[in-house]
């Protein structure tokens, strides 16, 4: 959720009943503590913040999430056993986002309060197995009986439902609230989401690590690359810096990295943040409703 | 399920309760006859046969399901208008496999009683969209009103409950029945099925054909030559002719092309089909009258 979920987003979904996370990863240490004050002021429910784990200055980011006595963090992108316990002995829930059953159990075993299971078809940065939420939610289930959160392809009150049918107990939707109205995408971003049918995402970048995209004209140039077997390192330098900020928060659909997940296909409206977390609980009760009279 | 579902498989699940289909992808003409023939001695249920429709005799295979009255056939890898309408003349019913909504819209619009989506999780031949089956279900639900049946990652009660909850009225399930006791697959095969973990598949010969396959030295020369951008004509050429019947008839776990899904790391044990499907059953029962208690 790179430049989407700020503290907008995030206070819009904790006043919604949702638990509202501020992306830090792509903000500096004092931007981030900044959100977090606002958000503050915006909520006063819980929220709370993911880290990817590779952040540069993670120690500071630490430090600030701490000082600023943010109640629940969502770690990602790294080994679960380097932070929880720091975090766990100052009172802070800890969420550590997984797409193996390998990294599930470790990060069992550095004590973390629930796990995000994250699909194959989840946008952004995603894991080598390239297993979709459908398999890995029942695996993990099998083996973990802490807290389970589904991600990837998660849109809707139907999707949440079945995500709870595989053994989930919560979900975390990235795309449909990254098209929100909150969400600090930019508006262009968010219209050509809007325009995604089927197969207009890809994960990309193996080489480096797996990023799930839209397509665009960056994403043609990337495919051009890995189609004739180009290295890492040439992937690289195309790549180069700021692609994700200048596609997903400055609007530059051609030559910018738009990350987004397979559920870009459903979703049709910009809509505020309530509205959406109105309809996917009207969806899911009544999709359960229909289940209820099954019986084989 | 080229080289698992024979008369064997087919009529064990017709019994049992499903609707068993005979993979004709790998039969000769003759041989299908002789298949159709024996699974109607071994069931009085009905049962069908799935043609690939690329298949090179195809109009043989066609003209043979209809003389031996067989009262249902799921077709795939092809265009859904070529074949429906001469079927459906002889009081056939038809379900067309599909891996996006276009081709959705095109079956319905060929006149199809049913309508097979597949995701990229299920094994063997699959879409180059590559959209999972959680996005892929809610997505063709919200456009058509035919039966929908679920394919892909599908291997257990939990599973298919998600499917439901997607609003598919069926599931197809291939990975579970080709582990089965009744499936022709070699044993060799079906144990190293069974020691799958998640990432242990990978969709494949993309320059091809995509084709999901379960890791070995056969796979791992396919991304060797993938990795360093191979053409389409070495990659033709490193797979030759036979290796799916070398490896899942004939056991070679080394030479051989083992096609499988993503659910193969949810499976632990050889069964019966009769086993398979009760206890599916009772999973899905049990997972039902779980998700009946939540009302948000």
């Amino acid at each position: 959720m790179v430049w989407c979920s700020g503290w907008r987003l995030a206070s819009a979904v904790s006043n919604a009943g949702g638990l509202g996370l501020i992306g830090s990863g792509s903000m500096h240490p004092d931007v981030l503590r900044d959100h977090i004050r606002k958000c503050r002021k915006a909520t006063e429910k819980p929220f709370g913040v993911n880290i990817p784990l590779l952040y540069p200055q993670i120690d500071e980011i630490v430090g600030i999430v701490i000082e600023e006595k943010v109640p629940v963090i969502f770690t990602s992108a790294g080994s679960p056993s380097k932070y929880t316990s720091r975090l766990k002995d100052k009172g802070i829930l800890v969420a550590h986002v997984v797409s193996n059953l390998k990294f599930a159990l470790k990060s069992q075993d550095a004590g973390v309060d629930a796990i995000v299971a994250e699909g194959f078809e989840a946008g952004g940065h995603n894991g080598r197995e390239e297993t979709t939420t459908l398999t890995l939610i029942p695996l993990i289930r099998k083996c973990i009986d802490l807290p389970l959160i589904a991600a990837g392809g998660i849109a809707g009150g139907e999707s949440m439902l079945a995500a709870f049918a595989l053994g989930a107990e919560g979900v975390q939707l990235g795309t449909r609230f990254a098209v929100s109205e909150e969400s600090s995408a930019h508006l262009a971003f968010k219209q050509y989401i809007l325009s995604a049918g089927d197969g207009n995402t890809a994960l990309s970048l193996k080489k480096l690590a797996p990023v799930r995209l839209m397509k665009n004209h960056f994403w043609e140039q990337i495919q051009a690359l890995e189609e004739r077997g180009a290295s890492a390192e040439e992937l690289n330098a195309l790549l180069g810096k700021g692609r994700a900020k200048m596609g997903m928060f400055e609007g530059d659909l051609i030559e910018g990295e738009l990350e987004i997940g397979q559920a870009a296909a459903l979703i049709k409206e910009i809509q505020p943040v309530s509205t959406i977390i109105n309809e996917i609980i009207e969806e899911f009760n009544l999709a359960a409703a229909g289940l209820s009279k099954l019986k084989f």
